[in-house]
């Protein structure tokens, strides 16, 4: 079994950010400064193109840790971020980028990157999420929730569906006939966004994504703007939402 | 023009509810125990068979007063609580009941109940408004909110329609073609709640609804459950939606 490794440490604004490696996995756990009790786990993927320190999974990472006092892991998905591209991920790439730039439809190049990518990183959050709960800041027994959008989502979905431990998930931004079968086997509580004028999503696959969950508690928050515009205060309440269901207190007005 | 009138005050768990007629109309109006700087009023119109005292009402013009330091104000709607039943009323609910009875569709009927309330309660709403706009807790120059779910949606889409003065909506569970137009000249943020498995009301009739609103903020909250099972943590987003739109911060976790 793998350990975590750590590899470097910072503090900011009562925030250790902790880098660190589980197997060829490079990710950073961000933790309260201050304070010992095992803390609920927060897993967080981020989207496709960016890597565990995009300033979308930072900021949200220190509003889960100071608001709630969550523990927050985000790793690096294959060919993201600080890992080694393979051909078979840069041939998805570049297919991605060439039907981009020529105006063509990209869904069903997304749905393979993201297959592609699921195959790969859904073991891979499963040896960390085992090596992160022997450090005993966290532990074996404390709840788990995960929070991905976009290409989070893509392998979010299948992750859950896969892993009894997590909790409680936030999805959204995403949705395709793909991840309908791995939806249906979802019984936890969901927070799912949607951006209601998606230049990059056809709405009624969103929504029908989010129909699919089996979960007798889910929420859909379709928000008014294009795929980029998701809305702030979505992060106060993915906050509330982890808050309600990982059984921490909110510690400030979030 | 008409005055408010108070005829009755208590006062509990740090919020002073007073009844008050403006005209013939009853209403009641929730204020913060302690402060006199003027506060931002919040409208709530009830649902059908519902009144101005309603469970549904007073518990969240509670949190709206404690949480925000929000004036809010509730009335009968016409033929609902102490207000008389004219006979076109009583033949409308009549008609509703015994197509309830014999399992025969309801739209029609609601539909045409709804718009038989919003023609008298529009115009009774905006001269209670600009009673309540006298009074030196509110003042003229403050912001105004609405909050109706249900028959509370089918009487302040039209309302916020035509009322300069309102500029933040939270509507909800109830969609309908008769409101389209209305909800086209809303440019006011919206919160809208859907009931994701709604018995009494077609999902897309609802998704159609939030679909017309004209606004550039507007967040739809679709949450698995029937017509009559919206989450009670919805009470806390409508509180900081209002904080946010109406000036106020949220002074408990919300």
């Amino acid at each position: 079994m793998h350990s975590v490794h750590f590899t470097a440490e910072t503090s900011l604004n009562g925030v250790v950010e902790r880098d660190f490696t589980v197997g060829e996995v490079p990710g950073v756990l961000f933790s309260p400064a201050s304070g010992s009790d095992p803390a609920p786990l927060v897993l967080m993927a981020h989207s496709g193109g960016q890597h565990k320190r995009a300033p979308g999974i930072v900021g949200r990472a220190h509003r889960f840790v100071t608001c709630c006092g969550f523990a927050v892991a985000a790793i690096d998905a294959p060919g993201h971020g600080d890992r080694p591209r393979t051909t078979e991920f840069e041939q998805r790439v570049a297919a991605l980028r060439q039907a981009q730039s020529a105006g063509e439809p990209v869904t069903a190049i997304v749905v393979d990157l993201h297959t592609y990518l699921a195959e790969r990183a859904v073991p891979e959050w499963r040896v960390t999420l085992d090596a992160l709960r022997e450090l005993p800041q966290i532990g074996t027994e404390g709840p788990v929730g995960f929070w991905g959008i976009m290409q989070g989502t893509g392998i979010g979905v299948p992750l859950t569906a896969a892993e009894p431990r997590i909790s409680a998930a936030v999805f959204g931004c995403l949705g395709h006939e793909s991840l309908t079968e791995a939806a249906a086997q979802i019984t936890v509580p969901i927070e799912f966004l949607l951006q209601w004028d998606d230049e990059l999503l056809a709405r009624e696959s969103g929504l029908a994504l989010f129909d699919a969950f089996a979960s007798k508690q889910k929420t859909l928050h379709a928000n008014a703007g294009g795929h980029f515009e998701v809305p702030r205060f979505e992060v106060d309440s993915a906050t509330r939402f982890f808050a309600r269901h990982l059984g921490q207190a909110v510690r400030s007005p979030a």
